[in-house]
């Protein structure tokens, strides 16, 4: 029931996306018309705009909620929302919890960069962070890259507002000097400019705040400037006879950077994969989305993630468990 | 001396700029091939990587400082500079100094959205910002809109990551309540999607990092997404073709969008007038950033923040100037 464009285009989604190894399962009112697909019934829904928690914890059967739990007691092997993002972040982290080893859930977010994908970790699921937080957001998303993406030894960067050790808030100062202990691939700082032409490495870490308006801010600048252009082009005649012969070329860089050929985000943590997909997902980016999901369960990436984290890092990550909550960061 | 396109180039730039009514007058080395401007000689120069607290400290006669000294002693009205950006700041509130109602100057960049300018402030000089400060970035913000922008009435949004009042950070759910008791026509949260498409406001706040983050990221995507579809045009003849006939659209687009079109940042809230031009400034950048801070004198912008600021809001900053520092943002 989540999503910008009704039940119709995801059940369009999760049907292109079915296959003999990928069983979608429905979630959604009794009527619901799914071509064929399983559907639990979930009489309620949480609308985009209700408040997280409160949603979540008012509508235990709601589809979102419903499909969550289905996850948390082993009754599918991955979640798949277009649907209110807080909430979403809520149902999970209640239904399907944290592993034991992660203090904080993060949202991770391939960049189709030009020169390969970047990971962006965490794109929105912690607006507050501590310096620990962001050491523990650089793990997962390196075994995210290594695990699913296949990279390795995946290179960690951390984002701030110049690339020397000394430049950047309270947060990055610290973070970057405990990523520079943390036994990770560390390269650095990066600056933004660099995001979609490459250089950013194959996982960049930033809090949650920070990455959300990088993300959204990247989507909104690439629709803007290719809105932009072609109206500038269909302005004259001589432009409109080059735009039909360049959009062959054009097709081919939006595909690329079309945030539905991606289909959606991982939320990293978990006792069981969630995907969060766009708000306004088309039946292509759902069906993306399932396909990312499915991604995560072949590659074994939870357990992956558990016995890795129990491993790495010991002292950085003990500390971050141990310590009390840092004044500069509530 | 600043830039990385060496002084024959600034020189370029203040000749190209050289009016009546608008004197440059240039510091550097004593055989400095001016062209017949002013050089007063300053036989010292920062590098773009040295520290700037410590490179103005120790090198009182570079071009930098001395140039910003002449501000401050009333001997110039305004400086212009393209060198180390950390360094400038450094430089600006040491010889300048901060007007007596600024806690903290900040630096504000005009983003040419599709619907109009759009003012975002703080684009780096205060990397980690109390919400208080906000509020007096904002202020900063609208007077410089309505001054220098002729922008009646500027609307004014915070950046954060959901336009509901509870969505954000710590710094940015405090900042978003003490907004909207300023005074200030406050509209309300956005998203940074909408940073360049329009929608943003006349003015954008945010903290010093956030918005640093924003403007290298919005420079690189641009950048970045434009060479990519060159590269793509030009893969194919039928590409070659269309891109001949789509350039003059392109080149409308990209001279609306080059930073080298506004030339530079002011930074507001010192006692004379400050532009920052970008490290790889061409000759018209810099000839548009000595525009630029021509404007800021005509408009008595100095004058305006300081008999507006000591008039305006006086609950909000009276509380930032008698508030000890605030726990989560030192």
């Amino acid at each position: 029931m989540g999503g910008d464009q009704g039940p119709d285009e995801i059940v369009a989604g999760a049907l292109e996306a079915a296959t003999p190894g990928i069983v979608p399962v429905l979630f959604g009112p009794a009527g619901l018309d799914t071509g064929g697909l399983e559907v639990v019934e979930a009489p309620d829904a949480i609308g985009m705009d209700e408040k997280p928690v409160e949603a979540v914890r008012a509508k235990p059967r709601s589809s979102l909620v419903a499909a969550c739990r289905a996850v948390g007691e082993g009754q599918a092997a991955a979640v798949v929302s277009a649907g209110n993002t807080g909430a979403t972040l809520a149902a999970c982290l209640f239904k399907i919890r944290r592993l034991p080893e992660v203090d904080r859930p993060a949202i991770a977010v391939v960049v189709p960069s030009r020169q390969g994908p970047t990971v962006l970790v965490d794109a929105g699921a912690n607006a507050d962070a501590r310096p620990e937080h962001l050491v523990q957001f650089a793990e997962m998303g390196a075994i995210f890259a290594e695990e699913v993406l296949e990279i390795s030894r995946p290179q960690v960067r951390l984002l701030s507002i110049g690339e020397e050790p000394e430049k950047g808030n309270q947060l990055t100062l610290e973070a970057h000097q405990l990523l520079a202990q943390s036994g990770l691939r560390f390269g650095g700082n990066v600056e933004a400019r660099v995001l979609l032409e490459g250089g950013a490495g194959d996982v960049l870490v930033t809090d949650g705040f920070t990455g959300n308006i990088c993300l959204k801010l990247l989507e909104g600048t690439i629709k803007s400037l290719l809105d932009a252009l072609r109206d500038e082009i269909y302005a004259s005649t001589r432009g409109k006879v080059g735009g039909l012969l360049i959009r062959p070329a054009a097709r081919h860089l939006r595909e690329r950077l079309d945030p539905d050929t991606h289909g959606g985000a991982y939320l990293l943590g978990l006792r069981g994969i969630a995907v969060i997909a766009h708000g306004n997902s088309s039946r292509r980016a759902i069906a993306n989305a399932i396909r990312l999901a499915a991604r995560g369960v072949e590659h074994r990436l939870v357990e992956r993630l558990s016995e890795r984290l129990r491993t790495a890092t010991p002292s950085v990550l003990a500390s971050a468990r141990s310590r009390p909550p840092s004044p500069q960061a509530r």
